[in-house]
């Protein structure tokens, strides 16, 4: 795509979303390409993303916008590959690892793993940071390691390259600053923009929903994943969202460490009912989208998913045998009653981990890899109290304090069993 | 006002208005202060601006945001001065010299008048442009030298100090540039901050309505009046507007010394009837607001303002005897048809003048002193076809196209007097 740099002036743009018309085709390949390049400034971009938040886009600007933050940067290829490729990306939960169960099982099931992911920012946590408490493990790899490790394991799980969807990183940095984050068509076209370029032929998006997730409404969600399924589709990926729960966090453990643990349970055939569940859920949706009809059930309980998973952790330098760090300190958090433990609330939990030091508040802040909460109940478990309901781990049992005070509220026992309702994992889906 | 500078965050700011909550006298006194010192970027302003203008702010937040722009710099005080203060400002319209007349005229009658004014930028002419083609006369005074002319003269009309609300300025330039200037809030905090900040006893507001003028429609424009002068009235300034007419040039000239000609055609008792009931309703609104019953029409009759007009102009270097400078070039526009004028559009003749050269497209550009069109019928007057409408002047020739080219269809003429309805002056008046 080539853009004349003076079809447009930034004011223009601007003054267009701000009365509430539609942008042009060509005004936005020129706005995100004069970004791009310095010529719109950083002050008149965040005028316009306010304008975008408040007034909206139409499904045909958000299409364009996607496309014009693809043509930012480079794409990747994987059609030289000998088998079929299937990407999956979360809009973020507390406690979700489901990607590291996940990327070996399709592996083992025939079809290719290009997963790019990011480290965490805030309450929840990010792959990148869980896969780096595994001793020896590298995330950044070069283009040409990540398609022979693809061919060979099937499952590459690395560091997204500088060079896909610049525009996206950019102007992901500044709504940050600017209070512009919580706009459906940018979140949209951001997710979308990066998953494009990355190559994968086919794409499922986990769009968490409740108070641990960015979405807290059920109908946030659907809107969020309509138009990343729509977007998907118009690029010619096949796409598909499930749109899940994330008002309690996934499994029992929430940290980095203690989700890779976790996460091997689940290999080994065991692990938390609600992970395998969506692991499970998420990887018929991959192969299916990819155009396969294996079972991911029989591949979990036969050990091929285990056998990829070690394989994946060797070729980028980790030891898939080493003891796993676990932290120096310990605190018991005792059940308040007994009952039915109704509500284990996902924020308040991805806080309290984050405050122990699992998570950074900025960018630039290390993470501890044995750091996190272990969950000895979920809801819908019978509780007795004084018995322990939560362990806390953190190198620095100064955290304590304020991770105690995060986890204030956050949990509800009933004495009657009759009046909890158990919430399903996967709340809808969306094609 | 002392500010916490870590009582809010910049980001807490904007989401308030971006959720459409009023902002706090807390948030706003400390976005001011942290802009003007720099500790909120361009990019965040910018962002609230934008959420101001599609969001709106309620008479409150207006009070208090101006309120702390006058408190991001110095305020002048006139009250060591023997007589009453009263300013004038307008919110800009083509052909609008009445500042030079009215200053004079009012100090006439024993009211002093601090005028600090601007330079033009785009298709509005600015009054220290007009004053400097007078050969001699300074824009630039110390404020010693102000306090001295308005004691000894009366009247003043002189550049703004970079010390009077440094915040607006600041503002202003990045409304400019980020599509953010339309927001009624925020034009009214700026035009009052720093007639509030300058320290005069009584304001009079001239807001244009029309073609020519910012405020196209008069409801935008009774917002804005309404708006500014509750504004003064809360900050203890007594205050008064009259929305009046711009849809055609006001008098019959439009460029620098071409106006500063017409304005001492009125101090000498003549000129077009249009500028001389304006200056007069005007110079009413000012002396009755400063405490004055002296009649001004008969010290525009008895030469005592424009002996004000001498020394004012006197005081400040310039030669009020001395020949106005003229353009090399004159083109005649014939009338296009034998009838009564019924429109001359005020906006096509202000960008005609700019195009001539009596006008910068940017701050840093020179302007001609005599370039300008000069109108030889105004509407409801009677025309033949062929004769000479308007003369253009310029010292560039090539400049006639463009300057033509913008005044196709700025002309109607209707062979049927009756169907013609004046438009009276003063629209409407807002205490």
């Amino acid at each position: 795509m080539t853009v004349d740099p003076r079809a447009h002036d930034a004011v223009e743009v601007i003054t267009t979303k701000r009365d509430r018309h539609a942008l042009s085709d060509s005004q936005i390949d020129w706005v995100i390409d004069a970004y791009t390049r310095g010529d719109v400034a950083d002050e008149q971009m965040s005028a316009l993303t306010m304008a975008i938040l408040l007034n909206g886009m139409t499904r045909a600007e958000i299409s364009r916008w996607t496309a014009a933050m693809i043509a930012s940067g480079e794409r990747m290829d994987f059609s030289g590959l000998s088998r079929p490729t299937a990407d999956k990306h979360s809009t973020g939960g507390v406690g979700d690892k489901i990607t590291l169960p996940l990327a070996p099982l399709v592996a083992a099931c025939g079809v290719a793993v290009p997963q790019l992911s990011g480290r965490g920012l805030g309450h929840t946590g990010g792959t990148l940071d869980k896969l780096e408490s595994i001793p020896g493990w590298r995330a950044d790899l070069t283009n040409e390691a990540m398609m022979h490790q693809l061919e060979d394991v099937g499952a590459v799980i690395c560091a997204a390259g500088a060079g896909l969807a610049p525009a996206d990183k950019k102007l992901y940095a500044l709504r940050d600053v600017t209070g512009t984050v919580e706009a459906i068509p940018l979140i949209a076209s951001s997710i979308m923009s990066k998953k494009i370029a990355e190559g994968t032929g086919a794409l499922v998006l986990d769009v968490k929903v409740g108070s641990g997730a960015f979405m807290k409404s059920l109908d946030s969600a659907r809107e969020l994943a309509e138009t990343m399924v729509a977007l998907g589709t118009d690029a010619g990926v096949t796409t598909v969202a499930l749109l899940t729960d994330m008002s309690t966090p996934l499994g029992l453990t929430v940290g980095n460490a203690l989700e890779v643990r976790e996460s091997v349970e689940v290999l080994e055939g065991g692990g938390p009912a609600d992970v395998v569940e969506l692991t499970l859920a998420l990887a018929r949706e991959m192969l299916q989208a990819a155009g396969s009809d294996v079972d991911p059930e029989a591949k979990l309980r036969d050990g091929s998913a285990m056998d990829t998973w070690r394989r994946m952790i060797e070729a980028q330098g980790g030891d898939p045998s080493a003891p796993l760090p676990t932290s120096r300190e310990s605190h018991v958090v005792p059940a308040p009653a007994t009952g039915v433990l109704s509500r284990m609330d996902a924020l308040a939990v991805g806080l309290a981990s984050w405050r122990l030091g699992a998570g950074r508040a900025r960018k630039e802040d290390p993470v501890q890899a044995g750091a996190g909460v272990e969950l000895h109940a979920k809801p819908g478990d019978r509780v007795v109290e004084g018995a322990p309901l939560m362990t806390l781990h953190t190198d620095e049992p100064q955290r304590f304090e304020r991770a105690l005070a995060s986890l204030e509220r956050a949990v509800e026992v009933t004495p009657d069993e009759s009046t909890y309702t158990p919430t399903p994992i996967v709340l809808d889906r969306i094609v």
